[in-house]
């Protein structure tokens, strides 16, 4: 019986997590729950897995939970709101493991919280360590916290990394499915309708359309680099379409692991619920005999130029993937309110990068600082009216 | 600085584990090499790995041996013949690997002296475990030695489970190049030339025909069982003709670990001689970019028999797969000395098995009178005329 708490419970990555906890209700207990504004679905999660403590965004929606629930199944929970909320989440007591699986650096916060605790952290919240990855390593070594990835990408890694010696490895290969624009050979008539449409992976529409401008992959490289200690040159990526080789490791002997599966966010979640065991999942087998063929390419750095600006914050160091990470936010969401065209999300990054003067990151309020100026500069930049469709 | 010995130093196995000793001779060093009629080649490897002891297969090859030898180079240098001379080199005094690489079940009872000792056994000879799987791997648990599989499947499978826990595992998956013939709707008319030019590997004569009938793959599957002990209905075999893939392991949560490399035995071989360190190899890179497709089909039990065969008698148990395994090298050596028609190989099997009264295999006496009955067995139905040309 492993007890849990998940920050973001009502995303896509949560309600996953949620399934999982309900096909296995003799492994787990669900102890503090974090969410945001969804609070009719929190209320059903609170109804069947009756956690002692629930985070909202402010009190209008700690009164809408409250009148949802019943007498009895509101009596046994404490409510809080805020943006600490999710920090409480995250300091609960008797939780073993954290999901963090909240959108964007906005986790980094209780992400810390669940670190400095020691336990295990299932990592699905990929800004934190984008922005903070020193920060978060730095910490997870002195508490004796076990980060377990739940991108599909490190979940394979660290899955081909399991019983390995580190100074065998010679580079990670993380897989790329190209996302929807891997043959659109002119981006820039692109919509917010076409960039939505993953090809292989049902995800949130932050991620969906940092996969359609593959800097999703720019951040996992980020990622990847503060999860294995290893150097950008020993981290490449190669495009699969078909998703079906989530990742790999490459040896000094020229052995290759890999890891494959049917595209399914339950795989990596319940391997990080299930840690050190692995969860009986009812997911589809992998079927060889009638597996489309696997095709591997190079990306296209010049169509795609989300990867190359990602690996140069990365050699920058300090502050510059938090600056990467905050203006491709700031360019996320205005390209989906329709503010900023497809082909001026890595623009806009890229100017951000250029003005900011890189700062080392060995405490939060420098991280949080390059992170608001970034989003600030952003906004200025889309005030002067770059992108606009 | 590990001490090995290598049991067939002569063929494909061991001139490829030379290379690798050669590649690290800080990591090495060669005791003793046990070799048959070979003679020229063994004097080449005596003069550049100047090893304690040799054995060859009589006293005709000890004299010319020593006949091609230095007086310095023979003066520290012990010769042996006769059949017991493997078992001597098996034997041989700190030895800390010993790498099995004869061809047939003539390597069994010096891979059992191996064994018996505790120490660390890289097989690459399988028919031994085919034959007398109970025997070697309870031998090896009384022992403690560890048995390194050097056939690039089971290596695979062995690095696919590394850190993972048995009970976790739902499936091996052996994957197969195919052979020459995949794709050979016809064939009766197969010829000895044809069915020695295997599409990826390049290996000994011997496990090349095994490849052409798919009884390598039986024989596999047999293996598999005893060195990862699992039952047959949790051990697959997929076609996968581009030999990138090297064998899987699917568990329960779906997930499934491959391991892939370029077709290069060294790569194996190296695995065990470094074990529990990967050497450095001078294997080319995968260079996944420039990648042909991986494609993968089912196996046609109905043009390869030998597979159906190789399940069967493993379910059968005890004496039945060295009766298989026995009927097989005589079928293919009849088969290579032109004496028996392709499709004949897996006849003269599944008639010699039809033959056989399976017993339990608790004793080495046992597996060798089954050995020796199968082959007289197999002899008497080709004098009888099957499968003539």
């Amino acid at each position: 019986m492993k007890r849990i708490a998940i920050l973001g419970a009502t995303g896509s990555i949560g309600v996953s997590a949620l399934e999982v906890v309900a096909a296995f209700p003799e492994h787990f207990e669900v102890l503090a729950l974090a969410a945001g504004r969804n609070v009719e679905r929190l209320a059903e999660q609170v109804r069947r897995f009756r956690p002692q403590l629930v985070s909202v965004a402010g009190a209008e929606e700690a009164a809408r939970l409250r009148g949802l629930l019943d007498g009895d199944v509101a009596r046994g929970l404490e409510i809080v709101c805020g943006p600490s909320g999710p920090d409480a989440v995250a300091a609960h007591g008797g939780v073993e493991l954290v999901l963090t699986a909240m959108v964007g650096v906005i986790g980094l916060a209780p992400t810390l919280v669940a670190i400095r605790r020691g336990i295990e952290v299932g990592i699905a919240n990929k800004e934190p360590l984008v922005a903070a990855g020193a920060l978060c390593t730095s910490e997870a070594r002195r508490s004796g916290a076990t980060l377990l990835p739940v991108d599909s990408e490190h979940n394979a890694i660290f899955q081909c990394l399991s019983g390995q010696r580190p100074e065998a490895v010679r580079r990670l290969i993380l897989t790329c499915s190209g996302g929807p624009f891997r043959q659109t050979a002119d981006l820039s008539t692109v919509t917010r309708e076409q960039a939505l449409k993953h090809p292989t992976w049902s995800m949130g529409p932050k991620i969906t359309i940092d996969s359609a401008t593959l800097m999703n992959k720019g951040l996992e490289v980020i990622e990847a680099h503060w999860l294995f200690g290893l150097p950008a040159a020993q981290i490449d990526v190669v495009l699969h379409p078909q998703s079906v080789i989530h990742s790999m490791v490459e040896y000094v002997d020229g052995s290759v692991l890999a890891q494959l599966g049917t595209p399914d966010m339950r795989v990596p979640i319940g391997f990080a619920l299930g840690y050190p065991a692995r969860l009986p999942l009812p997911i589809p087998r992998l079927d060889f005999a009638r597996l489309a063929q696997l095709s591997f390419e190079a990306p296209d750095r010049a169509r795609f130029p989300a990867l190359d600006l990602a690996y140069e914050a990365l050699r920058r160091g300090g502050t510059a993937p938090a600056v990467l990470n905050a203006s491709n936010e700031v360019a996320v969401a205005a390209f989906l309110a329709g503010q900023l065209r497809f082909v001026a999300i890595t623009e806009l990054i890229a100017r951000t990068l250029d003005a900011h003067t890189v700062q080392p990151t060995h405490e939060l309020e420098v991280v949080i600082e390059a992170d608001r100026w970034a989003r600030e500069q952003a906004q200025t930049l889309l005030a002067r009216g770059l992108g606009r469709p």
